[in-house]
């Protein structure tokens, strides 16, 4: 008969909970979000719900209300009670003996979690450093999914350094992102970034950090750096949902600008604020 | 206070079990196999458990007695009792609360199932049929990880197509491999195949068929193949652990030879049966 074994116990197969034999695990065939919510109001949701849409369509996980998911996040961080939280959630395909193609009757699974989030006070105080590491991801970093080994060997390699994130650079020298966040230049009055594609996240930070620009009246330009261009910059900052925006005052070993946070990293974590109240 | 939610339902975040928490979900962080067993006897246990060796290695999961996996995976087999079994058994870096790093201290959690094989000598006899797709794929596919949505999509695109597999084809325009198993042209009396690198796995079968086309002299060449290099090969044909070798007679719509199995893979399907005994 059909077996299975968790660690060194013996179940018979037709006994194992679905958790077991979630496609997630098998496969990563699942997406995911993380919102973080502002002294007990969470910030961006409707933008973290279109992204989830579209990761789910382009991978054709179907079945899926997003209302239905609104309601338990919103649900989920009521009980949860913390004014400052990060929220994470994944959906699945689905669970079922392991095979490639799916079924069509599979019913996707919902997980989630929300904890408090740390205090990112002193790290945009201070700044933080990164380092770099090879792009090793798919080709379609465009769609949050929970295929993210690259992410995590990139991430483990700057934790090692001391860093607080890996920015990645592809096989043609140019950075696309970090790890974990978006990655941003300051150039003489401009800000420069990777334009969107099937390489980088739509990250929704990036969006406040672009309004957050318009209003400093920084000219927004997207093209890929060069980590030459990067280590020369004026200034340089990481954005990710649960930090917005940290300076960035160590590039791969050098110092940024005079090692502190730069002016107008400093104006726009001001006007980021005002965003999130 | 910490909350998770599965599906709808609201848990403290501490009553959760481990299996929710596990990095192979949040990150597909964790490493697999596949072995089977012909008769009542496991096949080639040693080169898969060699090959998983160098993936966990590859991916600093430690910890792990590879003595004591082959012992796992000996004890659930002789405790399903099926004599042509598929074994799969993955092995992630731990659970915990969700980080791109990982805590030292960090505990791998294996999981295995045994399941009857369903039956392959009528694919044998006919033949399959091979569709293509972009390989998607990160840049470390020598590594058996649990990052497989990218083969996971070429495989529904191959089954909707009515085909055993997707063959992958990278940005350059040659054939890497299959979405599921590795791929091979005989073209005149040569055996051709895609070379070992960081961009295909280190297939178990693949061995065994160059053993098997060494008996039969067939010169082998590990040189990569564009579509249309093996859409006018003599014969092609896949090989996958659980299948051994499967000819293919139709490759992106286009017949092969005569629609037929070939002469040199009917040869080397025999040779395959001396070694599975």
């Amino acid at each position: 008969m059909n077996m299975a074994m968790i660690q060194d116990k013996i179940v018979p197969a037709d006994e194992l909970e679905p958790v077991y034999l979630d496609r997630g695990i098998f496969f990563g065939d699942g997406v995911y979000e993380v919102v973080r919510s502002y002294n007990g109001k969470i910030f961006a949701l409707e933008e973290h719900l279109h992204r989830l849409a579209d990761s789910l369509a382009a991978i054709e996980i179907t079945g899926v209300d997003i209302d239905v998911v609104r309601g338990r996040v919103r649900r989920a961080f009521e009980a949860a009670g913390i004014p400052n939280a990060k929220i994470y959630f994944h959906i699945t395909r689905g669970s079922g003996p392991r095979s490639h193609n799916w079924d069509a009757d599979v019913k996707p699974n919902f997980f989630l979690t929300v904890s408090e989030l740390e205090d990112s006070a002193e790290l945009k105080t201070k700044g933080v450093a990164v380092s770099l590491y090879p792009d090793l991801r798919w080709k379609r970093c465009d769609i949050k999914s929970l295929n993210l080994l690259p992410n995590v060997l990139a991430h483990q390699d700057a934790a090692r350094k001391g860093c607080f994130d890996a920015i990645l650079v592809n096989e043609a020298g140019f950075i696309t992102e970090g790890s974990s966040s978006a990655f941003f230049a300051i150039i003489g009055k401009s800000l420069q970034t990777t334009p969107l594609g099937s390489n980088v996240l739509p990250s929704v930070t990036r969006r406040f950090v672009f309004k957050a620009a318009e209003n400093i009246r920084l000219q927004i330009i997207e093209k890929s750096l060069t980590p030459q261009q990067a280590g020369d910059a004026d200034e340089l900052f990481v954005a990710v949902t649960t930090k917005d925006i940290l300076p960035v005052v160590r590039f791969d070993g050098k110092v940024i600008g005079d090692g502190r946070p730069g002016r107008y990293t400093k104006l726009l974590i001001e006007e980021f604020r005002t965003f999130t109240g």
